[in-house]
């Protein structure tokens, strides 16, 4: 029994708004039950040092969570004056996520920066961040699109992640905080619309686990994520 | 004429949404116009080492902003790895104006931290802060109350801020990105709901003022906090 | 009465040295009784990255405290690795309150910054820093006026600021330690030699005060800076 | 075909020379071919915070890569102030693997602290330093079981890790340098000596994979922990 | 011919202010030529933690330059976030030659720091600190003395620096600025002053030297200490 | 009786293992008893700002020691953030004594940086540290001689360091950990190969010593340094 009494294979509610910023070309508030993450898209006309000149584009991601987004407050990152290792690994996911798919060519000269914060975190915090990620993405690429129509779509295909992990001995979908925190394994997958893989990253807590469970999670990762793709649809009106 | 074609004394639109964090013992989305401010109170049953023994509690905030809240995309303050001296200068003068009003020995030996992170940037973001933050103060010592009744109330008057400043001019109420980028002087007032002044910040950006501009500049606070003053009172249901 | 037998409108005995350093283009040593600030003011022929082509200057000012300046030693910033957000509240204040009087565009594309070191504190160090910093900014720009005259003089008026509070629920002028860390009520005040105002910081510490508090304040404060506008004149030899 | 002509199939030479530092209590110099990472394990007779009293012990890992590890000289950690995102999510790879298979409670309330340096690098640093890992924990372990036997062995399976990718269309172990650069798809798996996965991090750089792509990766990183099991059991002398 | 006419083993004029600190428990201006430096000594009661209860005391020093004490003025510490590797050589080099001297045991478990602070910098800063830190810390042990009295002396024997080096070819006393910044080699001595050798540090900077040539240095430092150890004791009134 | 039964002026084994990195342009695993130094010279064609355009090239050094080279395991300086003041007035040490020997007009607007990692640490990491750079140096010049001839060999003497001090009243050379953490008086002597002193640094850490205990250390000095030349020769093949 879950402790949100869903069904091993059941997502939470999913909801993505997008345009929830004025200023930024691309934004969303994604929520995944009671995690929600702001996500924005920043579009610059220049790129980092080392693509200058080379005609392709670069997208990048950050991540952050107020201070009071968990059960119990946190330090301020700035505060403390450095990023978690945390931080950075899960930044570093989206951005490598989201360039996989992206036709950096097609994209020209410019640098697209997704900034994930979020305000409320109960599991899957990541997961959530790539989701709307996509969605951010995507609307900020409309945009330009829309001022100056690419020649070839610099991203075809969509992006959506989920957890998955081994709960009391169950393989489950989408674990929200109680579960996470006392899964024996825990996994996060990136898909792309077309049922290929992204990213897959397993760890095994608490014991090593076998390769049928490995695959038991991706199964479940399957389901969750095609919800996802339906909720990024209706986010990008598409 | 202002930007926005308000008249000199006219507020914009504020909104003070409360109970917006379902973790944080005391939260509010606060909204002056486009400004948004997520502002949490969390409680911790541990003083700062200078009271520990003292029987005296302590309030304190801290403040940040998404690094799209603003038109132009800001670096994010923990990647930079330390606050800007304007992000200093704001979450003091926070905690400064919460502590004026605050019974600390009422309070007990325990922390109160304010955290206000602004999602979206319109002029008047710390002033904006600070009016959500004394909503989250109370809301936080309601749930501490109803739990254990203080023999006094720590907090006996509200604090409401608003910022003031000379455009094209003209003494005006509660500028906006587009005004407070271009006034000549910039003014923060924080006012406690019996009319008295807890803290005046003034700056003559452009050229001295004379001392009567700085007393209409009061006036005009005066009429601004009457309006924050009654949409906090719905906010905490007063 | 107070601790040092002042009477509430006596300022304590003020002396500006100039000239102290052999190297900088401008500086003073400034004194406020007990409080000691080494004042220096340091020309670049180049101005800040967004100042660049432009044909206006730049006026910056950094502030910093021995570690023994004070009563009791505190530690050095540099081997904290930070400044404090106090010291970053006042270089802020300090550079503002000159800008506010330089016509930055009379001076030219070049900088110049203005380092104030407090050698030895008892209260009020901000506001000699200030009064200081004008001095040694008089000198060095006498010294470029006489190897190329400028067309326009880029400081037409002087600049003091004194610190006024309540101290024992009297109103009183230039606050010393001894006051300082027990007044109600503390305020910083910018003037300009011609009476207008250049920036106003007041704060009720203990509770919120009343509007003729504040304007008491005021005056209280433009009886100390007619001192201190009479030693800065003596100061730059006008 | 490879650069390095090797089949699709097969591991570089693998060498783990134990015993390799004065100091330390357990230590290893692991090479994949021409990496080259030093490995020591350092007891500690205390853990961190968060476990104090709980019985429980520790183990934890910190990477680094001297500077000219690398073919092009890369700046020093120590010297830039902090350690990149790269360095931290090894780092913490490193531990979680070796905390999987390790029983804390059997090991007592000590921290082992394995610190992993590359001495030359060329491909595969991470699962060269997870697999000398193990080997210095393992003998840090049979240091302490000699002088003072444990009820259980705190350290019941060897844990070997080793990279495979996809390299110009076919699915390959152990890339090095030439392939790691060029590599569409990269894949880490940490596995337990009985068969079971720790971890699987596996990151479709230019395009998203096919699930049996996936599982081909699996295959060929099976064949290369038996290789590298071989190897580790020669040196801890089992 | 020395750029100030001086004679190859001609001090500059030495002079050594005491108690110039309102606050400090020890204090000096001291100045070799335009060399200022401003020296306090600050006793605290308590050791850093390797001395805890061990019955002894222990001396330090910090050093620091305000940014303006060069010709050209540098970049504030404080502001740029960390010593530079000259500071934290130099500041070592003061407190261990003081430590060379002190008896620590007679010291008894208290600490004191003594800070070096540059206000003019015209070579020698290091040996002008080291000769005033001596007459801080002389100072504030005679006030701990006044108030209750060592059964030994700490400090039986005073240490004075000075600076030699060759300057286009000549063995000279006690460089300055232009001297400084054109030797061929530059050593700094630290003598006790009943002869004996506290610290020698001396850099070839352009060329190896001969033994002799080293000799012929030391003989300087001889020389200029003799007149530091005569300033030193006017100093103390002894 | 020294701790390692070796006579006053007797060295320990000294070995110079030349090419140990597949990278680098110049590499070396010196050994100077337990203590081993990795050091590595990289060789890029472009030189610091102060020297651009000015036609001399730059050879600078940077020190490191891993965490676990010392009996007890250290902070990794990464992970706290910065380099200890010790470290960094060793690399000052090293790149100083190398250039005192080189010819940077010579070298041509090139920078050459020794890294000096210390794998274990039994005293004198220093001066092993400087003896291995300058094989690195050399055999780094070698490689550049080999494809493009200097007109002019830009290190025409060869550097070797050793540390002298007196340990139980007796001067003793090359001190190893037991002797340098209980000696009286410790020295480092920088020489080069025809006899001439490129650096002096003898530090009294207890009481003051004679001018003949530090004349006796500097002997000693060239006794350890005529063995270490001759590793150097054998090192680099003349």
């Amino acid at each position: 029994m879950r402790p949100s009494s869903r069904a091993p294979d059941e997502m939470r509610a999913i909801s993505i708004e997008p345009h929830v910023s004025a200023h930024a070309e691309g934004s969303a508030l994604v929520k995944f039950g009671s995690t929600q993450v702001w996500v924005t898209a920043s579009i610059e006309e220049r790129v980092p040092p080392f693509l200058r000149g080379k005609g392709a584009g670069w997208v990048t991601a950050e991540y952050g969570m107020l201070p009071r987004a968990t059960h119990k407050r946190a330090d301020r990152e700035a505060t403390r004056g450095r990023q978690s290792g945390r931080t950075q690994e899960i930044q570093r996911l989206i951005g490598r996520s989201l360039r996989t798919v992206t036709d950096l060519g097609a994209l020209g000269e410019r640098q697209i920066t997704i900034d994930c914060d979020v305000l409320q975190a109960d599991g899957g915090t990541r997961t959530a961040a790539i989701s709307g990620a996509w969605v951010a993405l995507r609307l900020a690429l409309d945009r330009l699109n829309a001022a100056s129509p690419f020649a070839q779509d610099p991203l075809p295909v969509a992006v959506a992640a989920v957890s998955c992990g081994v709960y009391e001995g169950v393989p489950v979908l989408d674990l929200d905080y109680a579960e996470d925190s006392a899964a024996e394994t825990d996994g996060n997958f990136v898909l792309a619309a077309d049922g290929r893989i992204i990213e897959v990253q397993a760890t095994a807590e608490k014991a090593p686990i076998e390769e049928e469970t490995l695959l038991r999670l991706l199964r479940l990762a399957r389901i969750g994520c095609a919800a996802i793709f339906e909720a990024q649809r209706r986010a990008v009106g598409r």
